[in-house]
């Protein structure tokens, strides 16, 4: 089966030379278009499970490798080289828009990000600037064009950005939470508040959105980690609202959007739906069955969604339970990866078994080309 | 509306006269009877939000009041003296039930429960013994003999235990986990053994059901905790069958059974069909809305939902959010909870202001009558 690339490169000043995107399974499953095969990738795939990753973090703290273009662009390309994998997702970190914002950030060893001085009432708001991602993320901006120069089209580039409920969270509480009470405590008590921060955050992540497909990126996802936290009717005052504003941004870019509505799966249509996403990403919990259902109710592109910990499993449990995924989510718009980040202790060769399964699996709906 | 009440006697060996419970509202809408309001309590009801269960925890550690009956008696019936509740629930632990086959069990202020010797291989089930819950549970039972006694059926007396899910990912970890990779370590790489265990845990937690109903527990409660760790896949394959043998042992006992899958709305349906129950516990994720269809369409009664971070909120916000919970769940067979357990840090004058508003509803489905 040849397969036409549809990539059209509006990022010339930044390639020397018009390129095709050899590799666009995953630009031409976003638009429901037929592929060979489910393109893959994995969330956090540029992260502590590789030996190459953990060589590059030895010289450098966490948010020393997002600030410094080269070792972004380096661990980025990694999964891409050692992986084969079919896209590769900028490395960053959903937290550097609210630190750009004016929040000072740490991420320590063993104790993750905190925002040592977390918001507190609405007068706080005023800390906060708009961003210019050209002059204040230029970091991640510049490491999106370095990975796109080093690629050579060779597969499509991911930008991303966290939701703004899921940052409003961050910034309340100044770290994860259990309960969330401090964020929900200003929900209750300042609605307003907390109404007009998620406000200036859909702004300020639609914005560098945009930026990050003005650099190179071809497909943008916005993670909304902590959707499980509220209640439906709390997501759909105060979340879902931002959460479209920012979708609405970044889909001027016209780069594919992927929403992913994490540990929410009684959300995804109403996700969908609001913020008009290409691909509705599918986290562990959600059955894959309905996840199918929903792509072809809606006809958007599903991404997902084997849990990340059947990556511990034997390699005969991983390869059967990935073929299950296939045979449940493959259809037009299907893009396969996990259904939450993987994590540190999964051994290299298992994360093989879970790609290489999706590159040896044969599509069955060719009838649809 | 006067209404007949419907509580059976058969524990006349610990209650010197037969008595009938003045309050039947809880026991009446498990059964989808008429109320002229609904009934409400609170999960973790006896808890440190109360000053007075303070003064108790004081005077000894966790387990020790678990396992005194006259501490354990005393902190049951503070909510029913202090805050009105419907319905008293035996304070205790899932965790004693593991503990009582031969875990050690150690919890630690601030650390929470473990399991110092947590189950590795299927060799460690033989450590695992068939418990007798009148010799092994027996504080427990006594605890609720003296509840009983003590309340002269002015509420009933909710007895509990874990789902053998939460019980065996907490005997495989060791403690709480955030991924849950040893116990789907277990799932994938060893599924006899984890089946052997759940199949254990479903017999000694029915068995300790009927115990605690016998002793005089009036309605009791499977707490599945961590329901929401597991894809629908795996839940269906490994939780569900053992939940659904541990509710078939607990039906035995005549008293009306709720069935808690927490963190796992997309599992309500199955979970209510697969093992029976009475009544379905709602988290507060649950679309309310959607709370009422399922026990509509099932026939069952329903418990929830208000997010219990709700009574962080001003006492005006507590009162039209407990409002609205009742405008969409209340109908034939509703009991008013929390969605999740109350926390230490809620001013006890707040959860009376949900107490109280759920006090002062009226029913609006007397047609029923």
């Amino acid at each position: 089966m040849t397969l036409a690339p549809i990539f059209r490169d509006t990022t010339a000043e930044i390639t020397p030379t018009r390129s095709t995107i050899v590799n666009d399974r995953l630009l031409r499953a976003c638009r429901r278009l037929p592929v060979d095969r489910p393109p893959v990738w994995m969330m956090r795939q540029a992260g502590r499970y590789l030996p190459e990753y953990r060589a590059v973090r030895a010289r450098s703290d966490f948010l020393g490798m997002v600030r410094t273009p080269d070792l972004a662009a380096e661990v980025t390309i990694q999964p891409v080289e050692l992986m084969n994998v079919d896209a590769a997702i900028i490395f960053s970190d959903i937290l550097i828009v609210p630190n750009a914002m004016g929040m000072p950030l740490t991420v320590e060893e063993g104790v993750g990000p905190r925002f040592p001085e977390p918001l507190r009432s609405a007068t706080d708001l005023g800390r906060l600037r708009e961003i210019e991602p050209e002059e204040d993320l230029a970091y991640t901006l510049d490491a999106i064009r370095l990975v796109r120069r080093e690629l050579h089209g060779r597969v499509p580039v991911i930008g991303f950005a966290g939701a703004p409920w899921t940052l409003a969270a961050y910034m309340l509480e100044g770290g994860g939470s259990a309960s969330f009470s401090v964020a929900k405590r200003a929900m209750h008590a300042e609605p307003a508040f907390l109404h007009a921060l998620l406000d200036k955050l859909a702004r300020a992540v639609g914005v560098f959105l945009c930026a990050q497909v003005r650099a190179g990126a071809q497909m943008i996802q916005l993670f909304d980690s902590w959707a499980g936290a509220l209640s439906p009717a709390d997501y759909r005052t105060f979340a879902l609202p931002a959460l479209a504003r920012a979708a609405a941004i970044a889909r001027t870019s016209g780069a594919p959007l992927v929403v992913f509505p994490h540990g929410a799966p009684w959300m995804l249509e109403e996700v969908a739906i609001a913020t008009k996403a290409d691909v509705l990403g599918l986290d562990w919990r959600v059955d894959p069955v309905e996840g199918r259902r929903i792509a072809d109710r809606l006809g958007i592109a599903v991404q997902g969604n084997l849990d990340p910990a059947t990556l511990l499993a034997p390699p005969a449990v991983i390869r059967s339970r990935t073929r299950r995924m296939l045979r449940e989510l493959d259809g037009p718009g299907y893009i396969a990866n996990l259904g939450h980040g993987i994590t540190p202790e999964v051994p290299v060769a298992n994360a093989r078994v879970f790609i290489d399964t999706v590159r040896e699996y044969e599509t069955r709906y060719e009838e649809a080309v």
